[in-house]
C-alpha cells in the first residue's frame, strides 16, 4: 500500500518573529498520523506573495494532501485567500450560503456585521465552501493539480473543528488507508534505559507489524505500541498479547494508559480504595496540591494540604519535635516522617504525603547540597519514607519531587513497597 | 540598509509525528528578531537524506543564514552530519578537542565513553567546531556557498547555550544589523481592547521609529514598544519619553517591564516592604502558593500556607464560622475574608491572601454557577475582598483566580485599592 503523504502550511509574519508558538502544526501532525497519513514536510512562511505561492508549488510536488493554517482573517494583510484564487487560475465570488452563516455568527453575538466580515464570504469559485461554525472565516477545500488542499483560519479551536468536522473524515473517505491501532503504556520511577534493559527480550521479540517507541518526559516513560494491518480487531488483540507479555517485567512501573496523566491514576486509586489524602509540603510549596486538585472531582479524595514554609510552623502546626530540626534539620527522614504522620490527623485523612528538601538555587551546603529532598507517606500502618537527590534547577527540583511523592502514593496504595 | 535574513530548519521524524512540540524554531525566531534578522521561512523535515538536502538546497536560495537544530544524536537514525559533509563535498574526521570534551563530559559525571559518544568528536572537516557545554552533540558553523550555517542539537537547552554564546554574537559580529531597541510593559487586570481605548490618543502619537504590539496572554496584557534607528542610547531614551508619557494612563494596571513575571513583581514588592505573606486557598488548591514559590529567594517573604478543601477544615483551621458557611456558603465574601484574616494569625504574617469558588466542571448551581469565586486579602487594617466571574474550565478558573489575587495583593500593598 503506498502510504499518502501531506505537507502543513502555516502562514503569518506573526509566527515567523516569534509572537505566537505554531501549535497548530503540532497538533495536525499527531491527528495524520494516528489515522496513518505520513507527514513528511512543514512549512512556516509569512505574509509575502512569493513565499506563499513558492510554498505552494514545492508541496505539491512533494505531498497529495496539503493542509494550510492562517493568514485568513479580516484584515487587509491576509494574504491566503486572494493566492489561492490566484494559484487555481479562477476568480474570487460571493458564496451566499458563506454569507448567511457569518450574518447569523454575528447575530446570535448581538454584533454588527462590518464590511470587513463580508468580504470574508468571498471564496475562490474552484473551492468547496467548508462551513466554520465557531469563527468567521471559512475553511476551503480544493481538489487541483491531481492533489487535495485545504484552508483553515489559524485559531487554534477553529482549525481543530474543521479537521475534525471535515478534513480527517473527509481524508479518511478518500483515500484507503492502512488500519493502525495504537495504545501508550505510561511509567513512572525509572528511567529510560533501565526500562529499554529489563524488556529488551520482550522488545526484540515483537512481531514485526507492531512497532515500539520510547516517549520519555519528566520523570516518566511512555511506551508506545502501533500495530499496523488489515483489521482492527485483530491489531487490538495484537497489541493487547503483547502488553500482557510485557506487563509482569515492568508492572510495578506502570501507572496507566494512553492519555491518562500519573494525577487522574493517582486518583482513580483512591476513589476506588476509598482512601482520603492529605499533604504537607514544603520544598513542594502547593504544587502536589495543586496537581491533584487540577483534576475534576478531586474534593472526592483530597481533604486539605498546609504548606509550612518554615521551621517554625513545621512544629506548630505538624509537631515535629524543634530536636528533630536541630539535630536532623528540616531536610530530614525524621522530619518528613512526622510531617506526613500528623497531617494525617490534621485532616482527617487515611493517607498522610509530605515534602522538604533544598529547592535550590541557594540554600545548599556540603552535606545537603541543592536537590536532596525527602519525601514520605503514612497510611497509619507504615510510613514510608525516601530521599531524593536532584539537580541544581528551582523548577525542575519542585517538579520532579512532585512525581516521585505522587509515584510512592501510588506504590503504597497499591502495596508495592515491599 | 538591507535585511538579513534568516531560515529556521528542524530536523526529526519525531517532529512530524507530532511526537514532540518543537519549541526550538520559536525561540529561535524571537532571539533572532530580537537583534534585526528576519526570519523569512521555517522548515520541519524528517530523517529523510533526500528532504533533508532539499531544505538545504532551497534554504540556500532564499536566506544568509540558515540555522538547523536536531538530527544530531549518538544514534544511527541522525543523519544531519554526514549530509551536511556531502552537501559541503568534505569528509568527517576526529577533532580532537571535541573528543576532550565529549570525554570530560562523561567523566564529571561518573560515566563511561562509548564508542558511539566518540563517534559524536568526528565532525565535517569544513566546519568550526563549537565546543557544548551542557551536551555532547557539539555545534557546528560552516560558511560555504556564501552563507552562514550552524548546526545545533535539538535538545533546548543546548540549542539555546549555543545559540547564546555562539552564533548570536557572531551573528552580530559579521553583520551589520539594524540598531534595534525593544521594552515591554507588564500589564495584569484589564483587557486588550480596554488597554487600548485608554491608551488610544498616545498610541496615535508615536513617532515613526517607536513601534507598539499588543501581546495578551491569560489575564496579562503586554505592550512591547521597538524602536528603529541609528544609535542604540537614543532609542532608549525616545522608548522611556514614550513609557514616561503613557504611564500615568495605566499605572494601576502596569506590574512590571520585560522579563518580571507576576509573582516575581510581587515578591519585589513584598520584599522592599519587608512584608511576610501567607495564603489561604480552597478553589486554587495550592496554584498560588505554587507560584509564589517557584520564585528563588521566595522563602524570605512567603510563610506557608493551607489548603482547606473541606467546610470542616476552613472551621478548624481558620475559624470560619459554621453559621456562615450555612448562611453565605463557602463560596462567599464572608467566607474568604475570615479565611484572609486568620491565615494572617496561623501564620504569623503580616498578610493573609485567600480564596473560595466553584473551579467546575461540577458543583454550580443557578444562584453560583461554575465559576463564580471569591477572593479576599487582608493586612490587618483592612480587608478587601473581590466577586470574580470566570469560565467553565476548571483550569483555566483556577489560573486567572491565581492572577486575579495576586494582583489585588499586589493593589493592597502599593495602596491601590482605594
Amino acid at each position: 500500500m503506498n502510504q499518502i503523504k501531506a505537507e502543513i502550511i502555516a502562514i503569518g509574519d506573526e509566527l515567523l518573529y516569534g509572537q505566537i508558538i505554531d501549535t497548530n502544526s503540532h497538533w495536525i501532525s499527531q491527528e495524520l498520523t494516528k489515522i496513518g497519513v505520513r507527514v513528511i514536510q512543514r512549512t512556516t512562511v509569512g505574509d509575502q506573495e512569493g513565499s506563499i505561492l513558492k510554498a505552494f508549488e514545492e508541496a505539491e510536488k512533494r505531498a497529495d494532501i496539503i493542509l494550510m493554517t492562517g493568514g485568513l482573517g479580516p484584515t487587509n494583510d491576509d494574504l491566503t485567500k486572494p493566492l489561492l484564487a490566484k494559484y487555481f487560475e479562477c476568480e474570487i465570488a460571493l458564496v451566499p450560503e458563506a454569507l448567511e452563516a457569518v450574518r447569523s455568527f454575528f447575530e446570535k453575538r448581538g454584533r454588527e456585521l462590518t464590511p470587513l466580515n463580508e468580504l470574508q464570504a468571498h471564496l475562490p469559485t474552484k473551492c468547496t465552501y467548508v462551513p466554520n461554525e465557531v469563527g468567521t472565516a471559512p475553511g476551503m477545500w480544493f481538489e487541483e493539480h491531481g492533489k487535495q488542499w485545504m484552508s483553515m483560519p489559524g485559531v487554534p479551536h477553529e482549525m481543530k473543528k474543521l479537521m475534525e468536522d471535515f478534513v480527517l473524515p473527509k481524508i479518511k473517505a478518500t483515500h484507503k488507508l492502512p488500519i493502525i491501532y495504537h495504545k501508550v503504556i505510561k511509567t513512572v520511577g525509572i528511567g529510560e534505559s533501565w526500562l529499554a534493559d529489563l524488556i529488551k527480550h520482550w522488545e526484540a521479540g515483537l512481531p514485526d507489524h507492531i512497532r515500539l517507541a520510547y516517549l520519555p518526559s519528566l520523570g516518566q516513560v511512555k511506551l508506545r505500541l502501533t500495530a499496523f494491518g488489515e483489521d482492527y480487531d485483530e491489531l487490538q488483540a495484537d497489541v493487547e498479547t503483547q502488553i500482557d507479555l510485557v506487563k509482569p517485567l515492568i508492572d510495578k512501573y506502570i501507572f496507566g494508559y494512553n492519555s491518562e496523566t500519573l494525577e487522574e491514576a493517582v486518583g482513580r486509586l483512591l476513589k476506588q480504595k476509598n482512601k482520603k489524602l492529605a499533604l504537607a509540603e514544603s520544598c513542594t510549596g502547593g504544587y502536589i496540591s495543586h496537581m491533584i486538585t487540577s483534576i475534576p472531582g478531586s474534593s472526592k479524595y483530597f481533604q486539605g494540604g498546609v504548606t509550612p514554609y518554615h521551621n517554625e510552623f513545621k512544629t506548630k502546626l505538624l509537631s515535629v519535635d524543634p530536636e528533630i530540626l536541630k539535630t536532623h534539620g528540616a531536610v530530614s527522614e525524621a522530619t518528613v516522617v512526622t510531617m506526613a504522620q500528623e497531617v494525617r490527623s490534621m485532616f482527617n485523612a487515611d493517607i498522610g504525603l509530605s515534602s522538604s528538601g533544598i529547592a535550590g538555587p541557594g540554600g545548599g551546603w556540603k552535606e545537603k547540597p541543592v536537590g536532596t529532598i525527602w519525601i514520605a507517606c503514612s497510611n497509619g500502618e507504615k510510613t514510608i519514607s525516601k530521599k531524593l537527590q536532584l539537580t541544581q534547577d528551582r523548577m525542575l527540583n519542585i517538579q520532579l519531587t512532585a512525581i516521585s511523592a505522587l509515584n510512592l502514593l501510588r506504590l503504597v496504595l497499591t502495596d508495592q513497597t515491599e
